[in-house]
């Protein structure tokens, strides 16, 4: 698809449903873009260790150091700059032709999981003034993820305490590969922070917190590492579950984003009956896995599976809730779900207008 | 359920069903059992540095170190020993009351993925021949499993070729958790012995490469670990796939084994979404991932997955392929399942006959 196809669609935009988008990624234009929130040390530091926001993205033996470019070359904006970097581009590309009335801003490479703690905590708060300034503030249809920085449990509470009870501000975001496991007690003051200020926390897939993506080593392609992020995401939502997570926080609510969803199901099937024979090793437990799975997480639907019939998908919908997915584009990357054509299945209206924007008005606490 | 129920079975089982068991796990009396077809040298070596049987289950810093005792109390033989290092208390609690006409040997803890690669290669030697003298001899219903160092594949292909063709072999045994992924080329030699020997190579969960279970570190609960089993046999098959190994060899059969099999369509649009964007990388390819495992992978059964209602599995077989399913009971193990209860589902007497045995049969180039 061309930005020159986009005005045609523009023109339709007022017959088309309004569309909640729960996976926008903005992105700075510069790395000095953050300096106004970046203290004289970090930016020091940065120009010292070339340790600017990049950096954030720790490479693996593998990946994600040779991964491809992730945007759409149509999303280049015309002023010049990263993909994602033009909040008028992105008004003029996605958000008025797709009629987005609500969009959720997860920026990515933006301090999370950088080894230098207080260098993450940095870059991620700088990041929350960033998105305040540059995008909320400035566009009421965008809502900003509280960045943190989730290695350092304690600081990730504390940025989630500062921002608690901001209208801009509609969840915590953390991301999928961690250091240990999602569900283990080291992150548990997030989920506490998050729950006390009733902001979902957003698992985003990708992130590098050490391990391979697969439990045998380091894949050859690229391929490989993007399947994986569906297995790393059923990994750490297990953890979440088993670990009690969810038995501790009952109000929390978890979004898992960009790993699809179409697993969920045969996930929660496999739990429930590793729970039954072994449950003696977890009595902190008092629901099963899938009641806990069922009562506080969602799902984004980008990148939505494609099952050959597509009709597999309503099964597969059906089982995890049509009031769990949570419509995303991922824009302005390059595996965007276009909202005109991504469910292209026989569903109610009533159906459709709960999937692409309902359901995050639900989850994310807004009037319809 | 206990022993004492087990007669009731056995006095209808001739009106029952006869079923192909794809996944039964023969074990040794004592650690001398192998010792006819070991050396002096490995004798004095297990003497010398304890290095029997049990230490080829090599132990990471969480699992399976502390795992539980995986098997059936009930399957405790009479005569004493381990669980299912009895022939005959096989016979009569298992394979004759379930009509079993056809059972596959999987002998886990047998030298797979030990360390020392030469003695991995002498007790895998010495576990094909006992199969043969202790098990296969004595009873026709059973066939065994080709045992191989994975870990060194040139030794893995000789001890396939030095077997290809014996009427007492039908499949080549290796576990999921390897060093690397599975598909990657130092494993070819083992792929191209047993297409050459028109063996199916069954990749059976657990094992220990090194890496943790999940891609962000090591669990806490044994039920993450048990649950763990089914990415990576999702990372393992994405591996074998992507590297090309269907297609370079593309007779092959490859038996996933006790991972679950309800994963199967999810993986599968999630592998064809990413490859149909990402082919680039991947010009060995000629068919979309899903084609070559539809081609050439089977699945059993054990542990089969318990969707409530029901009816899901259906579905979810459907997608997967009646004639892809190899039915599997785990004995002795804790999971067993048993074929009278195993598919309470409302499907034809053909479909039900194909699950139990037919397909087996097939896979196994066994007339039924």
């Amino acid at each position: 698809m061309s930005v020159q196809i986009r005005p045609t669609a523009a023109a339709t935009s007022s017959s088309r449903l309004a569309v909640a988008d729960c996976d926008i990624h903005p992105a700075v234009r510069a790395e000095t873009d953050l300096d106004p929130w970046l203290s004289q040390r970090w930016r020091d530091h940065r120009t010292t260790f070339n340790a600017g926001r990049r950096i954030g993205m720790q490479a693996g033996p593998a990946y994600p150091k040779s991964q491809p470019n992730a945007s759409r070359r149509d999303a280049q904006p015309p002023e010049g700059g990263r993909q994602g970097s033009s909040l008028s581009f992105m008004q003029i590309q996605h958000l008025d032709p797709n009629n987005v009335k609500l969009g959720i801003l997860n920026p990515l490479g933006s301090g999370q999981g950088m080894s230098n703690p207080d260098l993450s905590a940095a870059i991620c708060h700088a990041t929350n003034e960033w998105q305040l300034a540059e995008w909320t503030g400035k566009d009421r249809r965008l809502k900003a993820s509280v960045v943190v920085p989730y290695e350092d449990a304690a600081a990730s509470a504390a940025e989630i305490r500062l921002w608690a009870g901001h209208p801009d501000f509609v969840q915590v975001l953390v991301l999928s590969r961690t250091a240990e496991p999602l569900g283990n007690r080291r992150y548990w003051p997030i989920y506490e922070a998050a729950a006390e200020a009733n902001l979902p926390v957003a698992v985003h897939a990708f992130g590098y917190g050490g391990s391979p993506i697969t439990s045998t080593g380091w894949p050859s392609h690229y391929i490989e590492e993007m399947t994986g992020h569906a297995q790393s995401s059923q990994a750490g939502l297990t953890s979440l579950v088993i670990e009690g997570v969810f038995e501790r926080f009952p109000d929390l609510r978890m979004i898992m984003v960009e790993a699809g969803f179409a697993w969920a199901p045969s996930l929660m099937w496999r739990l429930d009956k590793a729970w039954k024979t072994l449950r003696a090793e977890t009595p902190h437990l008092k629901l099963s896995p899938s009641e806990y799975i069922r009562r506080q997480v969602w799902w984004t639907t980008q990148p939505m599976e494609e099952p050959d019939p597509r009709e597999h998908l309503l099964d597969t919908i059906g089982w995890i809730g049509w009031d769990r997915l949570l419509f995303a584009t991922d824009y302005p990357h390059w595996d965007f779900d276009d909202p005109a054509h991504v469910l292209p299945l026989k569903i109610s209206e009533a159906q459709r207008q709960q999937f692409l924007i309902g359901n995050a008005q639900a989850v994310y606490g807004m009037v319809a």
